[in-house]
């Protein structure tokens, strides 16, 4: 205890924020400490459901990529409110921007979409626009969050498929009053086996990672195709890889021939990230996208965990190459907005066939402003890059004395695999009384997600603990293989 | 274009703020002004849809129920981003609390629900529970929009039904098969003719208002019911009421005994707003009650308009009396939050079964407590009820000489029709260039939703000049009954 109330001393102003970085992860108490058992236990009694709260975070105390929590352990954070914090935290120039005045009148009252402020066109053009894909030159933003944004892309995709089955045509008589009771066209989009794209009640029916996420709920009879099981690293298991993306793409083509019901768009993460972190080579990605458009559906590429840099590029999928042609871009997270780009043409003929009251918050199109400038001047993206690399060199070495495989992902955005599910849980846990915040994804796989500021120093924490904590694990009894 | 600049000029700081509310609207020029199409015209070509914009707003220079568009004309707000301000423009308490420095933190980054704040847990008990519905003592937050909140309450109904059916036991090896398989009970949400529960894929499912809410997007096949046609004002028109209210529940208990599939809840607004501000009796209400009850369905009531004391009292469904029991509430605009309240043995039995990374964002609740520190201590919710007394009794006086009617509604949360839909949009389109912002609902109807700042003056300037465009309209020819 002694240790964390020097180094808080030393770094505090007012009793509150840490001036700089701490050097290191320093833990007074295991997690939850003390502090932190009162307060969950004060509130399970009302409220919230607080079950799935990981630790409580001090945001007054917690600086770069160290989160503060409320018992005062310094705890690098890897994880960082689900791959949601692009700057570490409290970043000076953000906390500079903020104190600039220019939010007030936006948190003073919410505009509505059909109300905007003077200022809201220009900030759509200025702020939005030099960050949207190549050809996705339309944007809507501030769909809530990411589930959301996915379930307004099907929406475009849906539309643009009727409009195009009348001819351009206004809807018949008929086709309204269909829609005004409930019946009509079934429609549907198709997913990927290992998918996330949302908990909401139609965005789930594209969700496949784990039942939680589906059950006691009823679900649209929407088609799914298998994704490729992919060996790393690729080169090294290069047939297999090759075999099992033709084949998938042979059984995206199958569901579409077989379709009981007209598949008005493909949905696709560059890496399925709550599934376990999947990915597959570029040729998998054009391939789909290839066969989408091929039987007349659109191609949406799901960017809400890949999207703002933490692959090394901007947007996941500009690691696919020059024939990437996605229709639809959704987005959310690391760029504190949630929406989507979309081509042009896909805009409804109709004023409000896409529309929500609350499009349109300039509260976070100034802080992903910031965000931005940021990323350039301090030339982020280029080191998001430099420090995946490093982590994955050193866990590919890591991989040759411990029980783990499967190095994955681009940038900073990675993972590896344990044994098993066991073993993952108890990483996650030694990591954190270590003082690393770190996740998981799929069944045993550890997911990689800082903030963007995560340096080689960083990674070189991260590293030693992991080392550590596997040797603590393997000290309790753990093996180093599968019996 | 003078007595503008000089009204501005008397009341500005910095060039920017009005000092305190104007006297009055002014207007010069018509709407859109040369600014505002500049604006439009230079968007039009890229990025966002900007069809449905009704007025550019100048933030900086609004206050009070005034609204300041781009081209400097000062207008009354009785829209109020669609029913969303609750305290009218730059309310001097909200800026106090902005500038108090408390929301930096919050904004420098966002919390994820898993990693919330150590402040948190206080919020949550300290805002919202002394908001919270009778019984509902457990609550969700910042599901992003209203549309959100109600499919957040479907989810729990769902939940909730397959949980019973279970009798309390973990779902079966089987029924995860089919959840991961899009296969398996299709549970229903019950809702009513004209109403509007949100745009989302599900949520318009139960959305009946305008076709443009659902028109070209697949459904889900779930039932409707009519609601009761009800003749203003109600004693008037009892005998009829009477009926047509029995009538209506009486084919919501067929629709139950007719289901083809279960129906886990049924969803009601306090005041069908969207589709035209239709309301019953609470006798409807609490009947609609006690069948859901029968049924074994959930009790939800859509409070995203009614919540937040626009109709004299904080929920529009306190208007029923002591018999009124939802299960959930839902809410969003003018509480500046969206979610929803529920009864805690709703809560579904495991973790993550209702979870979004974005619940939990601070800044929102810290706007709700200023507004409902605010609302007490002006004395909000009866200023609303003597206001919406006074509009209401001189609508009625208005009635007897100009071609509208069925005047209802309670608080400021009023509507009356037109005798026809373009009576209704030339009365918008006339108040506007009169310098009062205004809005139609269902086909022929205005609906007047004013924030809680809204003073019987306010109500006088509405008045006179609603009685002078009836008359600006009589002159251009239209006829005062249907011919």
């Amino acid at each position: 205890m002694k240790l964390v109330t020097r180094l808080i001393n030393k770094f505090k102003v007012n009793n509150s924020i840490l001036l700089e970085e701490p050097s290191a992860p320093l833990m007074s108490t295991s997690i939850p400490g003390p502090k932190a058992k009162e307060l969950l236990c004060t509130q399970s009694t009302f409220s919230q459901d607080f079950r799935t709260i990981k630790f409580i975070v001090d945001l007054s105390k917690s600086i770069g990529n160290y989160a503060v929590d409320v018992d005062g352990n310094i705890i690098l954070d890897t994880y960082c409110h689900i791959a949601s914090l692009p700057l570490g935290y409290n970043h000076p120039d953000m906390i500079y921007n903020i104190q600039s005045g220019e939010y007030q009148k936006y948190l003073a009252q919410r505009q509505s979409a059909d109300l905007p402020d003077i200022h809201w066109p220009r900030m759509v053009r200025d702020i939005l626009l030099p960050i949207a894909p190549k050809n996705l030159n339309e944007v809507i933003v501030n769909c809530g969050c990411g589930s959301n944004s996915n379930e307004e892309a099907y929406k475009i995709a849906f539309s643009y498929y009727m409009k195009n089955k009348r001819g351009g045509a206004q809807p018949s008589e008929k086709e309204i009053e269909l829609a005004m009771n409930n019946q009509g066209e079934q429609l549907t989009i198709l997913s990927f086996a290992s998918a996330f794209h949302g908990r909401n009640l139609a965005s789930q029916s594209t969700t496949h990672s784990k039942p939680i996420n589906k059950i006691g709920q009823p679900r649209l009879d929407w088609p799914k195709a298998p994704f490729p099981e992919i060996k790393h690293p690729y080169h090294l298991n290069e047939s297999h890889n090759i075999r099992e993306e033709k084949r998938c793409l042979a059984e995206v083509e199958k569901v579409f021939k077989a379709a009981k019901n007209p598949i008005a768009g493909v949905i696709i993460e560059p890496i399925l990230a709550e599934g376990g972190d999947k990915s597959a080579s570029p040729n998998f990605y054009i391939g789909v996208q290839e066969i989408a458009h091929k039987y007349g559906a659109l191609f949406i590429v799901d960017e809400v965990q890949t999207g703002g840099g933490p692959t090394g590029r901007f947007w996941g999928h500009e690691h696919w190459g020059g024939r990437a042609d996605p229709d639809i871009v959704t987005f959310a997270k690391k760029l504190q907005v949630s929406g989507l780009f979309y081509k042009q043409h896909l805009r409804p003929g109709r004023a409000y066939a896409l529309y929500n009251s609350t499009r349109g918050d300039p509260v976070r199109l100034l802080n992903l402003r910031k965000i931005r400038e940021v990323m350039d001047n301090d030339n982020l993206l280029r080191q998001t890059e430099r420090t995946g690399m490093l982590l994955k060199n050193s866990l590919s070495a890591l991989s040759q004395k411990y029980p783990i495989s499967n190095i994955r992902g681009y940038g900073t955005f990675l993972a590896y695999d344990f044994i098993s599910p066991e073993w993952a849980n108890a990483f996650v846990k030694e990591m954190l009384e270590l003082g690393v915040a770190v996740g998981t994804c799929g069944t045993h796989s550890i997911r990689v997600r800082p903030s963007l500021i995560f340096k080689p120093k960083h990674a070189e924490i991260y590293l030693d603990r992991a080392e550590f904590a596997i040797n603590q694990i393997l000290s309790k009894g753990f093996k180093l293989a599968k019996v």
